[in-house]
């Protein structure tokens, strides 16, 4: 997805709010909010709004020496979502469609973005996404490419929501890479809250090797780069690895609840909208 | 007031809201925005906030090229307004407290404000504000301090508004020199928006000088300042006013709704709350 105007405003709140959990310092907060100022004249439209978060966070990192601000914060989401797993577990096996409910709770994970949305009441939103229609639902190409796969690339998003991806995992009933960022950005998951999700237990971690807060292909590394091109089937969570892979031509499904205006104008979704979405 | 952190998103929000009034070629938008984020470093916290309105909107107005953009919204909010204008004035007429009615008209005329506020709709607004408690409410002083004025000095804020001004200037009984801003800026009231809102019937219309969107003393003309720091009993309305003149010891009546959070709390009241407070 290419930056639209809109997001520039919002690169300078999500950076305000950032800076304020990684210090109290109204001086280094005003510094970052100056730095970022300054890079909005180099932040080309047709990059996409991670290329510019990577830069926005790493500066935050830089000015407010804090790496991982959001770690106290992550473990707290992922601990959260593990408290509700044996009842989403439940919701699964209860339900007509297991995959379909799955996907909806793997969704539903994709609420806790804590660069999108400032607040967010889980357990309403997963109630709310059980029974949501899906204003895109490619369904059925998703469960035959399933079929047809030997082995799935998942990629990851925030952590927290690594749980619910963890329900998804277990009813796709194929070998599953799932995929980290290497390093912190807002609350994404790394390999850590992956772990502490029990990812592990149901599939294999790798890191994207990228540090934006979205699978931006330029900045991942080589050995993902290898997995991805020769991936037959990827599942891409949630708006930032969307806004990074929208223009991919591969066999992609995005599973995502359209969080601002800007993505849901340019998907042709309204805000709030789930989607199952096929890249071709 | 001072500039807070959460301004300087605002302000790049302000400045897209109103450059794309003002233009629809994307290139200048990008531009504007450009430019504003490398002023950003340049502006203090100690400053007032109108002051870097003045700034953003004189940066929108060189690249948009577009001096007055607002021009035909704010002839349509001033119609608007005096087509309400015999429903007001019978409101006034048959309430109980009628100069306490033309205040809270006067207040809700304060909503037409397209800097803090994208959507609004008055006659609601009106509704709510002619029974909503307020959350400051000098009146008592305000009504001594009118016994006792010869005139009075009333610093308008928006078009559209300057109609529910009229409405409270009716009421005062008193000689009103009313202040407009004395180049566009904003939807805020020039003389001509003054004019169409009949004003020049009930009060003497000058201008205060300045071009920022408040009353920004350092911009404003030695003609206002002899006839300001003359006075003895000043009617200031909206945010931009009070953001510019809250640190006066002046005989100051502030009449506003606090339309935004920061303001809000800087006021110690909750954002929607309407306020009639004395700046001494």
């Amino acid at each position: 997805m290419k930056t639209y105007l809109d997001c520039f405003p919002c690169f300078l709140s999500q950076a305000l709010r950032a800076s304020r959990i990684a210090t109290s310092d109204e001086k280094r907060i005003k510094k970052v909010l100056d730095e970022i100022g300054m890079l909005l004249k180099d932040i080309p439209l047709e990059s996409s709004p991670p290329e510019t978060g990577r830069l926005i966070y790493r500066k935050i990192e830089e000015i407010t020496r804090n790496p991982d601000p959001y770690r106290a914060i992550k473990e707290e989401s992922t601990k959260k979502v593990l408290s509700l797993y044996p009842a989403l577990k439940n919701a699964v096996k209860m339900s007509e469609d297991k995959l379909l409910t799955a996907i909806r709770i793997s969704i539903a994970g994709n609420v806790i973005d804590l660069g999108a949305n400032r607040a967010f009441d889980l357990e309403n939103d997963i109630e709310d996404i059980l029974k949501r229609n899906f204003a895109i639902f490619d369904y059925e190409p998703f469960k035959v490419k399933l079929d047809r796969s030997d082995e799935i690339l998942f990629i990851g998003d925030n952590a927290g929501e690594c749980v619910c991806d963890r329900i998804l995992i277990e009813e796709l009933g194929k070998p599953v890479t799932y995929v980290v960022r290497e390093r912190p950005v807002i609350n994404d998951a790394v390999h850590e809250d992956a772990l502490q999700a029990g990812i592990h237990t149901v599939a294999r971690i790798i890191s994207s090797g990228t540090d934006a807060p979205g699978t931006v292909l330029d900045t991942c590394s080589s050995d993902f780069m290898d997995i991805y091109t020769k991936s037959q089937f990827i599942i891409s969570k949630g708006q930032g690895n969307f806004e990074a892979l929208s223009f991919e031509k591969r066999p992609i499904f995005f599973l995502l609840k359209a969080k601002c205006k800007v993505i849901a104008d340019d998907i042709g979704v309204s805000e709030g909208d789930i989607i199952l979405k096929s890249a071709i």
